[in-house]
């Protein structure tokens, strides 16, 4: 059964909501299956196509099997058809009491016949001296005209 | 006087020439004005809005007076109003024969009254076994109906 994202929101959340069950199936299925699509982690390796980002994933799942992510939602840019966001991100590590990060990641979204999907992630590592853990947590939306 | 790039390429060309030139002015001017607008450097920092950007390529054109980016665009989603662009950066320094990179980037452009300008730029570094030194040059091009 295909999940119908019916805003980029809900598709964002899924992902997410995926990497903290480490549910591989789930994780992709957020994926557009019309586009073409990339996968920048912050290892600095771009993933290009459906098998090579599920192969990463696996990958980060099979290291570390119990993490989750938080996102501070912080500008999200939104038009008929595509959508980005610009979050940061925390990592949470299972009996791990310390956070990783902050991570800063551009989500990008398409509408297409199953609603809203994942077109292109971008993740990098913040500087040390990032402002991003300062910033107040209001998500900044835009609605494109 | 404002120019009008009347696509997203000629905004992505124009930036990148501003860079080459080192002229400030004209790389700002390759930004929305109407939009909230984000530049994540590959040092990590994040660059909220025009006077922060403007600031951080100050600084980068200041310590590096005269270097150029060429990309090998990858692929490009194309919607009405949101164009994203993701393009592998190789950095070259005046006076120094080696390359630097590369540099994954994904570039975000907007059309409004003043035609398409940059929304968002991601770059981070390229692993030194990324895939994308090796791969051809063509242009994926992706319009979206």
């Amino acid at each position: 059964m295909t999940t119908l994202y019916t805003t980029a929101e809900d598709a964002e959340e899924a992902f997410y909501e995926a990497i903290g069950r480490a549910d591989l199936d789930a994780l992709m299925a957020t994926w557009s299956d019309d586009e073409e699509i990339v996968c920048i982690h912050p290892t600095g390796q771009r993933m290009d196509g459906h098998a090579a980002i599920r192969e990463s994933w696996r990958s980060i799942f099979e290291s570390n099997p119990r993490f989750s992510v938080h996102i501070r939602s912080k500008i999200r840019w939104q038009s008929l058809l595509l959508c980005v966001h610009s979050v940061v991100e925390t990592l949470y590590l299972e009996n791990d009491r310390t956070t990783h990060g902050p991570m800063l990641t551009t989500n990008v979204f398409i509408r297409g016949a199953n609603g809203w999907r994942l077109l292109s992630r971008h993740t990098s590592a913040a500087a040390e001296a990032s402002d991003g853990e300062n910033d107040d947590l209001d998500t900044k939306q835009h609605t494109l005209h």
